[in-house]
């Protein structure tokens, strides 16, 4: 039998500012791309507009989960995006919650051949 | 090198419906006990209010993901959850979308041996 416990299913190590679902996908880029992304790139990797793609990276900035940084590329300035330390660290906990889940949800095929005893056909 | 192609981490599988995470763990405990459960015991399991818990039932039953029964259990009123069939399939598609995030964000150890070449330093 499965645990049954208080808070089996509660998922508490779902963070909400790295569970939504745009940050998710923009983390998943940068935990991959350790020099960092360009916006234009990061934008377009996650298709996320440049208004949405902002307002995601000032949330994950502001946990200090993700560094910005302005400089010039030749007289274009650029901006560009990287995980920082505490960044990296909160996102790997936070997949092994995602783990946690598809483990538990894997469960299904065990709970499958459970079959509820029903009155009657015990013994059948 | 990995896929770079626009809209590679855009995740659009990754429903708001489920992806919420307290109706993600409502989905677990209900993928995981076929038979369904008692309101009582879902709202113990994903240590959720009643309040909260009814609130995102009422957001699942909507979209039909899952069905609620009431009926007496001897004198007592008592509310039931299970998935229905549209439901299953959908957290099916969803949990196929988590793997297919884990997988991505697998990819970082193999993003680490791959040092960018520095100028200067090429042949050294």
């Amino acid at each position: 039998m499965s645990d049954e416990t208080d808070g089996r299913f509660a998922y508490d190590g779902l963070d909400r500012v790295l569970h939504e679902k745009a940050r998710l996908g923009i983390l998943t880029a940068l935990v991959t791309h350790r020099e960092g992304l360009s916006f234009g790139d990061l934008s377009r990797l996650c298709a996320l507009t440049d208004g949405n793609l902002s307002r995601h990276l000032d949330v994950l900035a502001e946990e200090g989960l993700v560094q910005i940084a302005k400089a010039f590329v030749g007289r274009r300035p650029q901006t560009s995006c990287k995980l920082t330390v505490v960044g990296r660290k909160r996102f790997r906990e936070y997949l092994g919650q995602l783990e946690q889940v598809l483990r538990d949800a894997a469960d299904e095929e065990t709970a499958k051949t459970k079959t509820k005893p029903r009155p009657g056909l015990a013994g059948a």
